[in-house]
C-alpha cells in the first residue's frame, strides 16, 4: 500500500524510434517536469483531484502534446478541444467538447464538475460558461503550431490522393500521435491516488488531425477515455477514440477489477491487448493501493509514473 | 430462448397517477402502436438495428414524448436534441448532440454510425453531416409544443423564486418527465433482439427542461444511456443524466452480466435499485436469449415489451 501514486501520459500512437535525439530528450524532459510537479503536490498533501488538474493543465500548455497549445488541426484548419475530469470519492465528473477559445479545457471541465448542474457541456454553451467563470480565453489561432499545420497538410494531401473518399481516412491517427504524418505528442492525461486514498482521473485532447468539425472522441466521455472510482481505480486513455468508445475502455477496466477480481494490471492488459486491436492505443491506470499500470498496443506511448516508494520513471517505447 | 424480443420506453420520472384517464389512454395507445410496429418488423425478419431505429423514429415524431417533436425547451427557449444507436454485432455506434434542425436525430445517429469515420458528432458539424446525407431538416420551432412551453414557464418561475442560484435547480427533471412541472413523456428508447441473435439499442431525447445551451446528457453517451453487445445485452436508459453518466449505467449492466454472472434482471436491478438513487430513473434491457427487464426507481416509466412467445404489454406505473 503506497501513500500516493501518480501516472501521466502524452498520447499513444505511431511514434518512430528514429526521432532525433534532441527531440526525444525534450519529450522526456517535459514528462519529467510534469511528473515532478505532480509528485511534489502529492507529497505535500495535495488532493488527487488537484494533482490531475494541474498535471493536465501543464501538459495542455506544452506545445509538444495534442491538447491546449499545440493541439492538432481539424479539417477546416481550426481547433476544437475536449477534456474530462472525474473524482473517485464523489463520482462527480465534468466534461467539455468542441471548445475553440478556452485556453485550458481541463480547468473548465473541473469547473463544470464543481459549479454547474450539468456534467457535460459542448460548444458555445461551454464557452459561455467559461466566460461566466472568468477563465482565460484566447483566439482559436493561439493553439496553432507549425508541426501541427504540417500534419494537416500531409493529411489533406493524402485525402486528396484518395479522391472520392469524403469522410474516411482519418481513423488511423491516434490523438495526433503519428498516423497523420509528421511527429508530435498526443492526447494527455493523468491519474492519481492521494494520501487520503482518493482517486482522480483527467484527460485532454485536440482530437485527431483532419477530424470533421463537431467530432467528439473518447477523451471527454466518462467511461470511455476517463473514469475514476475510489476503492477501484482511476483510468485515462489515449488512442483511436471510436474504439475506446465502443469498448467503454476506462469503465471496462474498472468493471474487470470490481467483478472479475483481476488486478489493475491484468484488467488493463485484458482491455488493451485482448479487446482492443493492435495500434488502437493505450491507457494509464492507478489502483486504490497505488498500483500503476501503463499498457499500450501502439508502437509507443509518452508516459511517466511516480509513487511514495520512490518510483520515478518516464518512457516512450516498450522497455 | 426466444426468436425475438423488443422493449421500448418513453421516459421515467415523476408521473402523477392522477393524470386524466383520456391522457393515460393516449400514452398507452402510442406505446402500443410503436410496440406493434416493432413486433411486426421483427416477425418479418427485420434486423434489431432497423427495429430500434424505426421505433425511436416513431417516438420522436410523437409529440407526447421528449424527443424530436415535443422535445423540452432549454433555458433560452430553444431545443437541442441528442440521440445514440449501437449495434451489438459489430460494436459500432453513432451518436449526435446539440442538434437544432434535424427532424429525426436517431436517423442521423444511424448514418453517423454507418457512413462517417467518426462515431459522435455535435452541433453545427453534425447539422452539416445531416445536410450532406440529405436528411429532413426543420426550423427549431418545429419542435415547439404548448405543454413543453408551459413546463419551461414553470421552470423559469421556480428558478426566479430561488433568486441568486444561477446554474442550479434543474437536476430533478428526469428527461422532461415531470419534475420540471406539467405533464409529459420523457426520453425515448428501444432495445431489440432479432431472429439472427443480434442485439441493438437506441435512445433519443430533448434533455431536461431549462437545461443550459450546450448541455449533453447520458442518452448519446455510449455506455451511459445506450449500449449493446451481442451475447450480452442491449440497454437504453432514461432519467437524471448526470447520475447515469457517473455510473456508466448501460455499460455497468453489461459488465455485471459478463463478469458477475448475474441475469439481465439481477444486473439491471443492482444498478437501478442499489447504485442509482431513488428518483433517478430507469432502463430497459434485453438479453441474448430474449429476456426483457424494465426496472425504474422513479414513480413511473412509460414502457412496453413484446416477444416471439406472445408477450405484449405496456405500462406506466409499477404493477
Amino acid at each position: 500500500m503506497k501513500s500516493f501514486a501518480v501516472a501521466i501520459h502524452g498520447g499513444a500512437g505511431v511514434i518512430s524510434s528514429s526521432i532525433a535525439e534532441d527531440r526525444r530528450r525534450e519529450y522526456l524532459e517535459s514528462l519529467r517536469a510534469v511528473l515532478s510537479c505532480a509528485r511534489e503536490l502529492l507529497e505535500a498533501g495535495g488532493s488527487a483531484l488537484d494533482v490531475v488538474t494541474e498535471a493536465v493543465r501543464l501538459l495542455e500548455d506544452d506545445s509538444k502534446f495534442n491538447a491546449g497549445l499545440g493541439a492538432v488541426f481539424n479539417v477546416e484548419g481550426g481547433h476544437e478541444l475536449e477534456a474530462a475530469i472525474m473524482e473517485g470519492a464523489s463520482g462527480k465528473s465534468g466534461a467539455v467538447a468542441g471548445l475553440r477559445m478556452v485556453k485550458n479545457p481541463i480547468v473548465l471541465a473541473r469547473m463544470v464538475m464543481e459549479r454547474s448542474a450539468h456534467c457535460f457541456m459542448m460548444g458555445e454553451g461551454a464557452e459561455g460558461l467559461a466566460e461566466e467563470f472568468g477563465l482565460e480565453r484566447v483566439e482559436n489561432r493561439y493553439f496553432d503550431t507549425p508541426h501541427r499545420l504540417e500534419q494537416l497538410r500531409l493529411f489533406l494531401a493524402k485525402r486528396n490522393a484518395d479522391c472520392g473518399v469524403i469522410d474516411r481516412g482519418v481513423i488511423e491517427d491516434a490523438g495526433g500521435g503519428g498516423g497523420g504524418g509528421g511527429e508530435g505528442g498526443g492526447t494527455v492525461g493523468c491519474v492519481a491516488l492521494d494520501w487520503d486514498g482518493h482517486l482522480a482521473a483527467a484527460t485532454s485532447t485536440g482530437g485527431m488531425t483532419g477530424k470533421r468539425v463537431g467530432r467528439i472522441g473518447d477523451s471527454p466521455i466518462i467511461g470511455a477515455g476517463t473514469f475514476a472510482k475510489d476503492g477501484v481505480c482511476a483510468v485515462s486513455a489515449t488512442g483511436r477514440g471510436e474504439a475506446f468508445i465502443q469498448h467503454g475502455v476506462a469503465h471496462e477496466v474498472a468493471a474487470l477489477v470490481r467483478y472479475s477480481g483481476l488486478s489493475i494490471e491484468e484488467a488493463a492488459d485484458e482491455v488493451v491487448h485482448r479487446q482492443l486491436e493492435v495500434g488502437d492505443g493505450g491507457l494509464i491506470a492507478v489502483g486504490c493501493s497505488g498500483e500503476i499500470t501503463m499498457p499500450f498496443n501502439s508502437t509507443g506511448m509518452f508516459r511517466g509514473a511516480a509513487d511514495s516508494d520512490g518510483l520515478f520513471e518516464v518512457g516512450i517505447w516498450a522497455e
